[in-house]
């Protein structure tokens, strides 16, 4: 591996001051600047020790891509969220061998189960601030079009160039909207192996009932392992490749935690819009979210519909469902947040102080100019068009669809040399393409999908024709009369033809060419061919205004900082999925006048939630084991029991799943997993009073693994302290 | 008033031992045997104090008959609860003039509005213990018709001596199933008005929803005043009456509580089963709860049905709704509290440990004998019809046949002197028999009462025919093969013709002879002459099981008496509607494993609740206080807002309602209203971890009274201190 660290990226903003309790998502570097908080807060090492990507304890996180875990022995074992597992657990059972029910432990290396297809574990070896080399490419004047074009160009240039070591995967992030850019360099392991999960009744207890809530009782942990090839490189998956070795490995501390404990998490929180103007901020609120939380109603009830409960389509769409059902219930908690709370007012009050720090500093304003007007100027005519995209929402999610789309794509960009293709259809994502298409038939019903997709373009059809697609209401006899009865007939047709169903079909489409679609007689390969032109100047359209926010969004978040950095205030860059440090303290809140949550669950609520009936359905030698108050060295004396979740005030977000929550001297003492209720909204707004995020206790973790599952051969492979 | 103390009762235990902490509805001269408790806990003047009914505190406390209330000024003026003057409230209203809705406050005597019919205040003047006055008539070989003959002959006449002083109203209490005896005296005032209610939005805030919930925010709480004619005795209703003018009232403490703070609460609560036996509470949590509470839920939804949200009937059932509701709610709470507790090894242990005692000291043995195996055959005898009597339970509410029953039964008792009638015929039941027969028509409606009774006689009629009642059927054509049509036809002319829908003709029965109801041909009437004989023995047949009840359950709860005694453990008897006073301490408690429930609420809370939805709708001005943060002079600084409802360890249960809660210096701090949902089993089983009662705060009920009422006339006739 080698070695890079994080070295010249500046920081943003180094003036240590007040800042909202816990808030903030730091980019490692920044750690340093914040040290007065951090050792506040009850860290015991010194932060610049966390600064360095590829030494301890930063070079024991890992990315799962779109969730994180962390070393947690030297043979390569990964810990991380059961739910970031679950498509594996899921992929590897069967009606008879139902490795969800059950659970599953490798006792021996030779026991453990190839991960879904797709599975990586990503381990981050270089961060270089690459903000000048793309500046330098750009001007004031250029149109989106062309400074979409040129970042474009530039960022795939320097992937290309990282990506000359073979087993690495390189990619450019833009923070503060395109204000820095950076380029991640990250060994992609790709031989990933399930080695151990509690049955779901243990890791997904409490299930979508207890999704974002407290209190909560999920053992939501599981274990992969990450394999290379003899060498030590980087290989596909092989009966000859070893274990690979970290340089890195988190130590556990068994103890779990005690209240008001510093602990701070690292991970790849995906998003959060913590910047966003207020406009954006109502539009989304008072506009966006209620009416696309319809549409995802709409979308649940046809899935649930088409796959009755029981039903083999039911469990190729337990994923996808329970995706689903995690949005409905996040956006109605922001929602219900925003309604209660002034999130918009001080929005607007931030912007109104913004505009009166500028008027008094004329060097400012110099500088700044009318950078929020503008920005406003470009939101307002990028939402013009959003009440027509959210009718045809449903409808591009189409699997068949999307899938004879990209594949047709792949065949136009691959008559371009490499480097000039759009990214996403390189050699690179060559992979990771025919991964995708080998995932589908698990996760897909002819049923359900067609009745998603008579729904959902009856719905668009219902656009005046201005506003639908041309060459798509042709090729599908759509006219101004849309009628159902033919058009689900056609649909039926083309679903009954399609020969995309069968994997191998589709492996064999990548590679052919533009003239073999064209001939093809494949109805969903012919629809591809007949929109392409279509959707793809769509897309150009798209990118114009991309280009223009990548002008006007850095301009606008310039004069933000400029004005926080006038009152001392660091800032953090919104999640954009690259590492992060959040920290805080184990702590409670008040989720309600009269209401107290504490920090702490125990093995007793467990069995108070036992209902026998999903999702409470605790394993019965779990709850004998309760019964018989058996806690073992696992005990908190203070909770009389083995500690389960635990609350504290780190700021996360959806990446941060799996992240490890580690101690005050940076030991492992649990697994990030969700957030409460109340703390949705955190996406858009962090209140100090009800963000909480919440962790499955290492005690908990080493209690099921030692008592209920005796996976004592994995505790011995950890380095386990108290 | 004659003054008559609380003089020789003896107290039944009076060794002060380790007690469960806050356990017990102790009688008033039981509070000295306590005081180590009592001081402990906080209190700060002497129990000898509360021990005197006629003196300062326990003066100021008094009974409306099923709720309890405590007089506020020298004038009379009474606080209770909104839902125990709710009847009141609701007979003032119309749909014109909705007081429920608006509220009411009388700003002078002469506004104030007479009560609900039948409305009582109650003053407790005199307790006599008359246990040897009963037992002295009573022989061990009795049957159990003898037994209960005797017992209510002496009570008759003890309740006619008392009762020679008009105005006054006498009853004989018994406790611990008959082991004591006591004559209670209490002035009967009858002139009650309604004087000032809050608001439905404030008085009833979270409604069903919130009833037995915790966090709560009710402003339950609503005036009386008592009148009595000049010469200051007991008056019908007059405007030529005065202002009753109490010995005694509290001072009201604006503060309201503070956390830990010692309080007491003084009332009448009904009734607890805490010392059944272990066969008796495995019958009633197993069966008889669950059993019955889906009986109850058909009662619910025939009344839901037939009268539609929104109709003249749904008003006229309101009441009726909530108490059906309310023990509902109450039944399943008690069935998941019995689930998740082990009452009933609890219970069986204790009689475990009760016969091993006794086997170890023969001088016990000898005296109680096998007083637990006598009682657990009676049980069971008891309850060998239960199922077949729970079929019967629909039809026998019947307002129409209960109220031919009832008036046929005048007449028959009338036949005899008055002392030898029936109690609840007697001269003196009059008033309220008639007072029952004109509150009828406000909660009473023709569709709905048929479609009950319909249901629930289809329901007696699956009973096998010796089940049955022969002359109910005969009098009603049901045959073994019940023809529902045919009945319900019979049922609807029965409905059309009968003329006990009309006040005045119900009226005009009371007096009529037996001979009359004979000739008559009022339907209802007829049937009531028709069934009467088949009733009554069944009803001697209940008596002589009574009165072997009346034998057993005094020795075995002698048993345990001693059994106690032996521990050195004061014993308080079952509640049965005599003054109590129960103490503890303003404390949370813990709903659930990670949750705390904080043991105050405040103004904020109820703006978080409203949602301008029943039954979250508080009203425009209070919330426009509560945005501007108008604490006024009841802000508390802990809390910094204004306390709204509190929970405290007190031990209470229906009847308790309106109870004023006193500090440990016996002023008055708000009222008692409801438990929490985990207290409810309560009733049968005090759990110091999870039993708390909630109370409305003084501090909210004087901040509603100035800011939000404008109620200053009110205000200004208490004493308030600080």
């Amino acid at each position: 591996m080698k070695k890079l660290m994080l070295a010249a990226a500046a920081s943003l903003a180094t003036v240590a001051s007040p800042l909202m309790a816990d808030e903030g998502m730091w980019q490692p570097d920044q750690l340093p600047s914040i040290e007065k908080h951090l050792k506040d807060a009850g860290l015991k090492i010194d932060p610049d020790n966390l600064t360095k990507l590829t030494e301890f304890p930063m070079g024991a996180v890992i990315s799962l891509g779109g969730c994180t875990a962390s070393f947690l022995s030297p043979k390569g074992l990964v810990a991380t969220n059961h739910h970031c597992a679950y498509g594996s657990i899921q992929f590897n059972s069967t009606a008879e061998n139902n490795l969800l029910e059950k659970g599953f432990l490798a006792k021996e290396f030779s026991e453990e189960l190839a991960a879904a297809p797709g599975s990586r574990v990503y381990v981050t070896t270089e961060v270089t601030k690459v903000t000048n080399s793309i500046k330098d490419e750009l001007t004031d004047e250029m149109s989106g079009m062309s400074r979409y074009k040129a970042v474009e160009k530039i960022e795939k240039s320097l992937v290309a160039d990282c990506e000359a070591e073979e087993g690495y995967r390189c990619n450019v992030y833009s923070f503060h909207g395109g204000l820095e850019y950076y380029l991640i360099k990250q060994m992609e392991i790709r031989d990933v192996r399930l080695v151990y999960a509690p049955s779901s009744h243990i890791g997904k207890y409490g299930g979508d009932v207890d999704n974002w809530m407290w209190p909560r009782h999920t053992g939501d942990f599981a274990f992969y392992r990450a394999y290379v090839g003899k060498d030590g490189k980087p290989a596909d998956f092989s009966k000859d490749n070893v274990p690979y070795e970290p340089e890195h490995f988190l130590t556990v501390n068994a103890n779990g935690v005690a209240k008001d404990d510093f602990v701070m998490v690292t991970g790849y929180p995906g998003r959060t819009n913590r910047y966003r103007t207020s406009a954006e901020v109502k539009n989304q609120f008072e506009w966006r979210y209620p009416t696309f939380r319809t549409i995802l109603h709409k979308y649940i009830d046809i899935i649930e519909q088409n796959a009755p409960e029981g039903s083999d389509a039911r469990v190729k769409y337990a994923s996808t469902l329970a995706g689903l059902n995690n949005a409905e219930k996040n956006w109605g908690s922001m929602i219900e947040s925003y309604g209660k709370g002034n999130l918009l007012e001080r929005r607007q009050k931030l912007e109104a102080d913004l505009e009166a720090w500028l008027l008094d500093n004329p060097a400012m304003k110099e500088k700044h100019g009318d950078s929020l007007a503008e920005l406003d100027a470009l939101i307002k005519e990028d939402l013009k068009d959003q009440a027509i995209e959210l009718k045809k929402w449903g409808m591009s999610r189409d699997t068949l669809t999307g899938t004879a789309d990209r594949l047709y794509r792949l065949a136009i960009e691959s008559q371009k040399p490499d480097a000039e293709r759009d990214p996403g259809y390189q050699e690179r994502d060559l992979i990771r393409i025919k991964e995708s298409l080998k995932r589908m038939n698990r996760r897909w019903d002819a049923e359900v999908e067609k009745a998603l997709y008579k729904h959902f373009v009856a719905q668009y059809a219902s656009l005046p024709k201005e506003d639908r697609v041309v060459s798509y209401d042709k090729f599908m006899d759509i006219s101004n009369e849309f009628n159902a009865t033919e058009f689900n007939d056609k649909v039926d047709n083309m679903f009954a033809e399609t020969e995309l169903t069968d994997q191998e079909v589709r492996l064999n489409w990548v590679g052919k060419s533009v003239e073999d679609f064209k001939n093809s007689d494949d109805p969903f390969i012919q629809l591809a061919v007949a929109t392409y032109d279509e959707n793809y100047k769509k897309e150009l359209e798209d990118k114009e205004q991309s280009g223009e926010f990548k002008k006007l969004r850095p301009q606008y978040m310039a004069a933000i900082i400029d004005f926080y950095k006038s009152q001392g205030k660091p800032v953090y860059a919104d999640a954009n999925s690259t590492l992060r440090v959040t920290y805080g303290n184990v702590k409670g809140y008040s989720p309600q006048d009269g209401l107290s949550a504490t920090p702490f669950t125990t093995l007793e609520g467990i069995k108070a939630k036992h209902t026998g009936e999903e999702p409470f359905n605790s394993p019965i030698n779990q709850l004998a084991l309760i019964n018989a108050k058996q806690y073992g060295e696992y005990k908190d004396s203070a909770l009389n029991s083995v500690q389960v979740n635990f609350l504290s005030t780190v700021d996360t977000t959806g990446g941060n799943s799996g992240s490890p929550t580690m101690n005050a001297n940076a030991e492992f003492v649990g697994l990030l997993f969700d957030g409460v209720y109340e703390s949705i909204i955190g996406d858009w707004d962090y209140n100090p009073q009800l963000n909480r995020s919440i962790h499955v206790s290492s005690a908990y973790m080493l209690w099921v693994m030692k008592y209920v599952d005796n996976a004592q051969n994995l505790i011995n492979e950890m380095k386990v302290v108290r």
